[in-house]
């Protein structure tokens, strides 16, 4: 029973099939491939417009740096959520990428971002005020670092906030392929139509082997050429381009991530609906997307402990299970034996 | 004909099955999987010690500059040589890695330093004088940029002048392999026991799709963690690592990468025994790997651009000409033909 | 009357004199003088050691962002308060300085750090986690930002926990002299005997024109060399050194730093007296040095900003007043005459 | 006899006495006070131009590096001559302040870029090759390292070359006043006249204890709160700006500076007249300034070093003698006998 996260499943057969049909032939390096140049057109239908620019990355933590450092100066500083990703699990990556900017953390239930410690930042915030670092970016999780989604809603509400303070928008997509499943959002909706000018799309999570797409929507095209130019600085312009954009073929075509989010949310939905009918079993959060934060009574956490369940405890004192797109059944009736003879 | 460079070449088929093998059932995250625990045995075999530790980074540039950050301060200064891919080709990856330290450039033929420069810089050095940046590291290229390769003696010797005044030394190999084969030094005369502290171990221009090695020997394995950390805030710890391991593994097992760079090598000197067949037509560099440098007649010049054969024009006035494992015969063939006509 | 900063005062006019007395004849640049040599001996005598080193620099900034710099790595964090110098206004120096480090942020009333909430912060500490950046540094102040001061036993705790952490202190002393003035500590029981491992010790709040000495104790003298090249490198090692050591000088020969903070300690009492003389008036924090922050009656605030009285409006409601040591009597004088007709 | 350098003399009287007029009370901190205001208005005068921000600076290299920090993006790289100040005596400043970009080094005689190699440099240079560095920035320096001064037109020159590639042209005038004295150019001919797009302006060698002027010129002054930002970022904003701008009002008012340089300008010639009367003595560069670079005979030479005469061998084999608005004709007239004697 394994569901300590979504990275150590395994990659989506597609993905390894794209992998050995692009392994033919020389191909242009840096992405001047024939891959690389469908996979544009793909992205076009998948987010509904032409006006974007995207560039590939094997790394979550790269995407989300590389996209900020063109989205904040060194003497610029971003909000985010208190346990975003960014600031949480990249070791500095945002500090490090952007050469010194600050993250500016914002406290909020459920890893969302509180309206009014938002507004009151804003309200703050004075670039003319040269020895405080003004906030110059809003960055966004969803799902959120505790599987919860945000709205389109809230995510255009927040996007306008921001913007009328001179930010730009940034939307950590690692898991968003599971947040739009749970929303039946499109990807437009959750993205550019909702105000975000950066987003990192993770495909890594929901089945590939390591590929995010960073894309650039808008204005924000204007910093393309400066993207790259930081992509090939820190070694994120690999030369055979083509295999990274054969994994986000094979994902996106026939909507195959969204697929592969939503048997996550549904395997996830079945652990949460296992784990509550046990009196005392509480959900930390909502369950979102492919992610279970569950409060245990001390009965049903020895015996998950007793089986060796691969999981882990998370701040607050609730227990986080992650299902993916290839979890098992065998592992949810094991669970479902577990607790029956816990 | 396609001789634009070693990384348009698709990988060998072993590495996409060994991908594909890898790709089953859940495996640990971030190294801690079978495939990297196999793969040290097998760099302990290749290399001849166990006293090393190593990392697995899918970029030859943020290879090369991970392993710089962790042997030079930001206050620090690198030698290499003025054509060194890390001053020419890594849009300032090691001084963005670094935080900052500068690369010292020294000249000499054939892409290799020359030692009264090297001497001369070595002498010039003082680290007591606060105002000028002194240098802390000495990183060599094997194969270098103009596709010669030093032999080990002078590996060795550079080594011993440079840890005389205090520096540590760093050995990009994006093409050692092809310096192993035209040599025939074993992997551990050409780095450790020459005296490189630091070996960036290049397997992508190989063969593989993109797996470079990060070697640390002896007194270095201190700065592992260092280096780990530093790996993980610039995005070079993928989380499902098994699949770098796996490309190491199928290219290290019975000596694949050796085989394919002979390969390579050996298509190189028919390639260049063709151009030199041509009166007129001579070698800028003698021919120790992968890559032919030619001066070309103009008759020859115009019959290789009429006939589209992808090749470099290289400062200096000769073209470049790479070969891989995956050169095919016809290309070859199609060459001679092109010259018998011209 | 102006209370905005003890910034806006002039310098004691024995600051100028010793710069007069300084400016003759030629002097070794970068601190080879006879004045920044005998500063070292009046250093030895104020903090009742020779186990330190000192470098001399214009700028509090830069001294904070300097030490810390030496104290953190670029893949470190510091904690500090979450109102704290280093994080309000400094625009990201220990960012830029240190290479991209962060701070921690903690909370704790009248800008103290709370001692659970740091017992908390170093209790989830856990270096060997490579994903979070690790706390590597402790940065106290004191007077902190509410012009209130840690007693020495509190600081000695603080640098305890910090250190059974493994971390290291650091002390923001930009307002020292007032501290010490109202604990009765001496400099030596403030600094290394309570802990610290480097001191920003400045002067330019209580009297100079722009010095302040950073004071490497003990174990971080190891750091010194490296400190020196730091402070070269951001533009400050002046070539003509002796005018910040004549300055230092002046400052702590016979205890002037402490006169004049004492001074400075006085009037803020007397104006703290006459602020709360009037009904509803009240103190925000306690008044443990030269800083004033009082809670005003609307009908007060009028009188105060109808009278153009130079203060500052602070978050929380309260605003603050600085007295220096040139603050004059008639200052206070005409408070208490506005206050009287308010 | 002290010929070491021009940092090791005291300011001029005048310096100390308008920091002892400044030295009256409150005064608003950051560059808004009176003194601040009123040498706006100086240099408006001494550029004959409206068209220009400033900022004031304690350190040269700060005020290189930040002036730098504004004109060439971390990404890019900037072209001097390869013994220019900000590459060999400053630790990596440019480095540090601008997040990491490259210093492209070109040769010349007497520290003057030669024009071949400038447009060599410019004529590889391609922003759109995203693998190398590309040139951002030209920086000039004058005088330069080898007391020679560049012609008004040269600098001319190279700007409209450098221009004509897309770059932009900074000027190191850490010792302008003594260029200026020696061609009989205004400041602005040397500066925003011949397309210099910002300057830094030194007066501490020519006699101020620590004092530089960063000049923004036309299109350059978008970048102008970018600029007191990374000031204020790196410890270069004082709060107590008064005693800068007092030090700069002193120095240009009724042209100071340049009587001061001329002084200093004359003492070199008469130097090199003593030092070139004796056979075999002569000067490895013209004089154009307050340096002197003598290529000396053994007897000479051991005669100088018995006498304990302060000057620094130089790279090439001849000594740097440095003059300034303080040596005493005394050490003319001692340095007149020693040469007679030997």
């Amino acid at each position: 029973m394994n569901f300590a996260s979504d990275t150590t499943a395994p990659a989506h057969p597609a993905v390894i099939e794209a992998l050995a049909a692009a392994n033919s032939g020389n191909a242009s390096s840096y992405g001047a491939d024939d891959i690389t140049t469908r996979l544009k057109q793909l992205l076009s239908e998948t987010f509904e417009t032409d006006d974007f620019d995207f560039w590939l990355c094997a790394s979550g933590t790269a995407s989300n740096a590389l996209a900020l450092s063109v989205m904040c100066s060194p003497i610029g500083a971003i909000a985010c959520h208190e346990e975003a990703h960014i600031e949480r699990d990249e070791r500095g990556a945002p500090e490090f990428f952007t050469g010194g900017a600050k993250l500016r953390l914002l406290p909020g239930h459920g890893a969302q971002i509180d309206e009014a410690a938002l507004r009151a930042a804003l309200a703050r915030n004075d670039p003319s005020f040269v020895h405080e670092t003004p906030l110059e970016t809003l960055s966004l999780t969803n799902l959120t670092e505790c599987g919860t989604s945000y709205p389109v809603e809230t995510i255009q509400h927040f996007s306008a906030l921001a913007q009328e303070s001179g930010l730009n928008v940034h939307l950590d997509g690692a898991r968003l392929a599971n947040a739009l499943a749970s929303t039946s959002a499109t990807p437009a909706e959750m993205s550019w139509k909702a105000g975000i000018d950066v987003l990192t799309l993770g495909l890594t999570k929901t089945g590939a082997i390591g590929c995010e797409i960073i894309l650039l929507f808008g204005d924000m095209r204007a910093n393309f050429e400066t993207l790259k130019a930081r992509a090939k600085r820190s070694g994120h312009m690999p030369p055979k381009m083509r295999y990274l954009a054969a994994q986000a073929e094979a994902m996106l075509t026939d909507g195959l991530w969204r697929q592969l989010a939503e048997n996550a949310n549904r395997k996830a939905r079945d652990l949460a609906n296992l784990l509550c009918a046990r009196p005392g079993v509480s959900l930390a959060y909502p369950i979102d997307g492919n992610e279970v934060f569950a409060i245990l009574t001390p009965e049903i956490e020895a015996a998950v402990k007793g089986a060796g369940v691969k999981c882990y405890p998370w701040p607050g004192g609730s227990y986080r299970f992650v299902c993916s797109w290839a979890t098992p059944e065998a592992d949810l009736d094991a669970m479902r034996a577990l607790l029956a003879e816990a």
